[in-house]
């Protein structure tokens, strides 16, 4: 069984979501726990995550230092991040799989996702990132041509486009390496969003790309049999917040559509996740949205919110 | 014929040597151009790089950010270059290759070096890096544990070790996507540096790792026909500064050590290129040092120095 893992925050990052260099050790070290025992158990894993707090980070360092240094466009960022998280994931599972007596090699793919050039979240940059400014602090960045919103209290926070990932640009690299036998990690924070221009030639954009949705698009690339995201709660919850809350279990496609049209699935969080799962589910596929400890049950159908087409 | 090709700071910075974001976007469309030409002239390529004003860079954003976010480890800086080189990389190739009508594919691989734990360099720190900073600041910085000397008018700067590359640890699944026919990039930077613990477990350290060095490793490893350095020059030069000086053409290793070991070559510059062919000549290699735009006439044994076993 070939499986795409998408890693959420809570898998490299302390349980407060912060992001210091040995919160993210300590969590991708546990996290490699868990894909050591799918492997050895015989799944062939790839593995793609989230790279939010870790480019917040970067963010800053980049507005603080602007006076010394020359600032890197966000998608740079987010590159950056493939590299920091990749050699951290490949020490820890290479450790793993050894204690394991698994002889599986591990490879990192910095990892390109396209986008369109006219795609309409660019119009309408919608998704936050980063730290809260004043108002006048977010007046210099305006001035430089980012958006950012007054957000009430807590101060002014950049948006930027998050467009539709179109094609994972690396993905036959991955799948090559996948098919040699080596657990392979791709298509990090969703991949570093490019566009291409008429003449042919590849750009970085200033986007963020939907770690889920891209991993979606890279279940089918990599003719994987299904996708599980791994999130900080055991499955999908209906009816969140109410009496009436329950957690999802198996689900059809269409069910599953027609609760997220409904509203059920919080927009910046369980929605993208629920989204990227029914698109998994149209492919032909199975998608499953479950906590990290809980992958393995929810493989053997146990645990979980599981999608079929 | 399957060539490594390492690419100096010409390739990836202005010609004065800074590294903003279009400096390295334009530098690194221009190298793609050659080696595109290789590549469609049936050459298997394998691509590896320099990083050390990006490095700087983000060293300098580690230091005026360190307030407000947690500094991260030397080693990480190098894994973000691999991701910012690598996006750059692999989108100025395919476009260069597609404009070309070559449908080769591209990779870039987050790539791990083993250095031993009990290298002498760790003891014996002695490789510049970053910025100078007085006095007064780099006391700061040695009582966070770092090793700053004193470089006179120009202040102080910081020193860590670079320890002999031992294992590039990512270079079999270079190998496998070389072997399926992709243009690959890794061991960038020579490598992040990486240390094996008695218990199995895999650590990155804070160090630098000669690329050149590395680059010699990698040519072995991924059983390439040569390797060809890249860098500013045409050719390494004996009686450097002298009336007598003359560009190196065709030489033996024995002839090429001898003029090293009498010091004919500088020892941060040079030195380690010349070192890095000695080393590719006793594997039963060719080794060439040339300039990025003389590769094809050198791979043709027309220019540069080329060191044969």
């Amino acid at each position: 069984m070939r499986v795409v893992i998408a890693l959420g925050g809570n898998a490299m990052t302390a349980p407060d979501g912060t992001a210091r260099p040995d919160d993210q050790q300590r969590a991708i070290t546990a996290a490699m726990e868990t894909v050591a025992d799918l492997v050895a158990a015989g799944t062939e894993v790839v593995l793609t995550h989230g790279n939010g707090p870790q480019v917040g980070n970067l963010l800053v360092k980049n507005e603080l230092a602007a006076g010394v240094v020359p600032p890197v466009p966000l998608d740079w960022c987010g590159a950056q991040t493939q590299g920091t998280i990749g050699v951290l994931v490949l020490d820890a599972l290479d450790a793993a799989l050894a204690r394991r007596g698994v002889g599986k090699r591990t490879a990192a793919l910095v990892s390109r996702t396209l986008v369109d050039r006219d795609d309409p979240h660019f119009a309408a940059p919608s998704k936050p990132i980063g730290r809260y400014l004043t108002a006048e602090e977010a007046r210099v960045m305006i001035q430089h041509g980012q958006v950012w919103q007054d957000r009430g209290e807590r101060g002014w926070r950049r948006v930027v486009a998050s467009p539709e990932p179109r094609q994972c640009l690396d993905a036959a690299a991955a799948r090559t390496l996948v098919d040699a036998g080596y657990v392979v990690v791709c298509a990090g924070g969703g991949g570093v969003p490019v566009v291409r221009h008429d003449d042919g030639s590849l750009y970085g954009v200033e986007a963020v790309i939907d770690k889920d949705l891209t991993a979606a698009l890279l279940t089918e690339a990599l003719d994987a049999d299904g996708l599980v995201i791994a999130t900080d709660v055991d499955a999908a919850v209906v009816g969140w917040g109410s009496a009436a809350a329950r957690p999802l279990g198996e689900v059809s496609a269409a069910e599953l559509r027609a609760l997220a049209d409904s509203g059920e699935f919080a927009e910046g969080s369980m929605g993208p996740k629920v989204e990227a799962a029914c698109r998994v589910a149209a492919s032909g596929r199975w998608a499953a949205i479950t906590s990290l400890d809980q992958i393995a049950a929810a493989l053997a159908g146990r645990v979980g919110t599981r999608v079929a087409s």
